[in-house]
């Protein structure tokens, strides 16, 4: 059984920002600095998507990548580009935006419909700018 | 006389949208389509700032790229990142802020400047996404 | 009037070969090595699009990357992509497929739909590899 | 025992095309899109290999680079670079040239030669265009 | 309890050679080969250093990355940016300067201050040139 | 007549320091910053050639590729590639390493044996850093 790992990378721009309604602004902006800007800032984020499963003898594929593009196409850049995360994404409602929250979110709306073609989701990397950025691998 | 063309790339992450207020929201939307979210989105913008000039026999440089570092952190970054394109940035009041509107705002903010250190500013490239980037040489 | 260049990247996977059929196997080796290959090889092209224009007042836009990528869509990608370049491309037939040729072949597909546009087309980039690529600006 | 993994980084461009002989064309056509195309089309595959293993006190190196180096270019860039994947390559003949089956068919061209210096491959990373890629850890 | 792992990227321009002291140049060339030039080289180093951790329900961060932006500063571009990794780097006396050994090194330097805020450091990728880098998770 | 530019990119790695002999240490210090530590420090230099020229009708180039990468070899990699640029190099002595005037060397280094090709030096581009950089096209 010769398991392989297939990845396909997408980008979505969106605005943002960090904050925190428990805590007046000036807390706000001591922990997330400029990242608490009342008025919003923004990202191009880049995410990679990496299914594991042994390729298919028919195809020599572990899933028609065409196929993982459409579901990321569905889930995330549908919701997520062109939007602002904290006011547009019904799957963000009442979260945190950092990345870490941001790329745990993506997964749960991908797992399962990965699942249901037959493959499995392993690992998801969001990069928030060219600096930062988050792996998830389903919380283990 | 032997010109150099010395170039210093820097960063910003903003949000902004494309709005025409003398257009109705279904005229904005057919011509910026999501650009003209109404909530915002944004980018993480990549700027390359170009001086022109004969290097010093005593130092070899055109121009210290850590004046231009001081000058762009100063003119752009301070105004721009973290910030939204369209509410917070002065010298984007009342405009457009496509990525052509913006670089030709940015021009005007350093030239000036640059000059005043004996230097010549000579080209701006400016990244909206991996995809999309403008030039601009002065308005020639 | 400030004139700006904007411009969009797209891409498309090709194979190839390099061959002339004045010559015979051992002179087409000796000159284009293992770029003869006769049973091809291909590469990933990155092509950059630049076009030059005044922003419009309403828009902000020189040219709606929109368009310009739609233009690219139907001239370079789909011809280009996923083809045998000395086999397929309608407009590469009888030519050279270096990148020298192909660079001025793409030109002569753009330059007049952009023109009916109302722009201009000013240069155009395309990579073969990260090592090669060549530059066009319409032949001056 | 402190292990430490050494990477190093190749390239090969090559035509290929996905098909199932077992398939007539609408089918392939249908699975397989563009890919199909008879005429081949090709990539710029990158690759990336990672050895495994203690750092020499002499030395400091877990294998010298160069020698890894050379084993690329002779178990890889030489049957590979400019090549047709489906037609030249000895170690693909029968074999769907997908980027799973290619990358598991590199992984057993490399892991003896590799063992044989006294160091563990560990991972390969295969990158046929910049969305689309494998990674192989031998099969667990 | 869902583990994100968070990764910041730094950069720092070192001189160095690789050299051992019990061999005679012969030696020392036929290992190294150009890398014991007796003057000296020198490379762009690009490191990434991942912590692991849960995300703050406050926060929505594993780590605040301005601290660990802030540690990565103190603890390696300070002592290691622009300066001669045989010669002024106290963690390095004594050691051979391979990508190996450095990330060993700069591992062990950082450890404990993460730790100290309540996070794991869980990988550091170490990048030599584009082709050749190391990554380490501690010796396991 | 039909003139296309092609590049051809090549990287060196090497150690420098920024020193004027005719001023003391402070001084040094003062201008150059961190770039004077007596102890070298270094870059992975990036090198981009440009040469002009209407590709042939036998083969399609410009200038073969091939040619300038042995060209580039010989006259910039060979002196380059893992030295010091203020010791080791015969065509920097008693000049400043700065990226301005090292460009301009490579650029002597570089013209007259591409124009016995029958080529045209256009253009050169020097990376430093990620974030500086340097072109030089001749002095005008």
């Amino acid at each position: 059984m010769k398991n392989v790992y297939v990845t396909r990378r997408a980008r979505f721009n969106a605005a943002h920002k960090l904050w925190n309604d428990d805590w007046d602004e000036a807390k706000n902006l001591e922990v997330f600095g400029k990242c608490a800007n009342p008025n919003w800032h923004g990202h191009n984020y880049e995410l990679h998507v990496t299914v594991k499963g042994v390729p298919s003898e028919d195809t020599g594929y572990c899933m028609n990548l065409k196929d993982l593009k459409d579901i990321i196409k569905d889930k995330v850049e549908e919701p997520l580009d062109h939007r602002n995360l904290n006011i547009d994404v019904p799957f963000m409602q009442g979260k945190r935006t950092s990345t870490e929250i941001l790329i745990i979110a993506i997964w749960e709306e991908l797992e399962d419909v990965i699942a249901e073609r037959g493959c499995q989701l392993h690992h998801i990397r969001l990069y928030e700018t060219e600096n930062n950025y988050a792996d998830y691998y389903g919380g283990e």
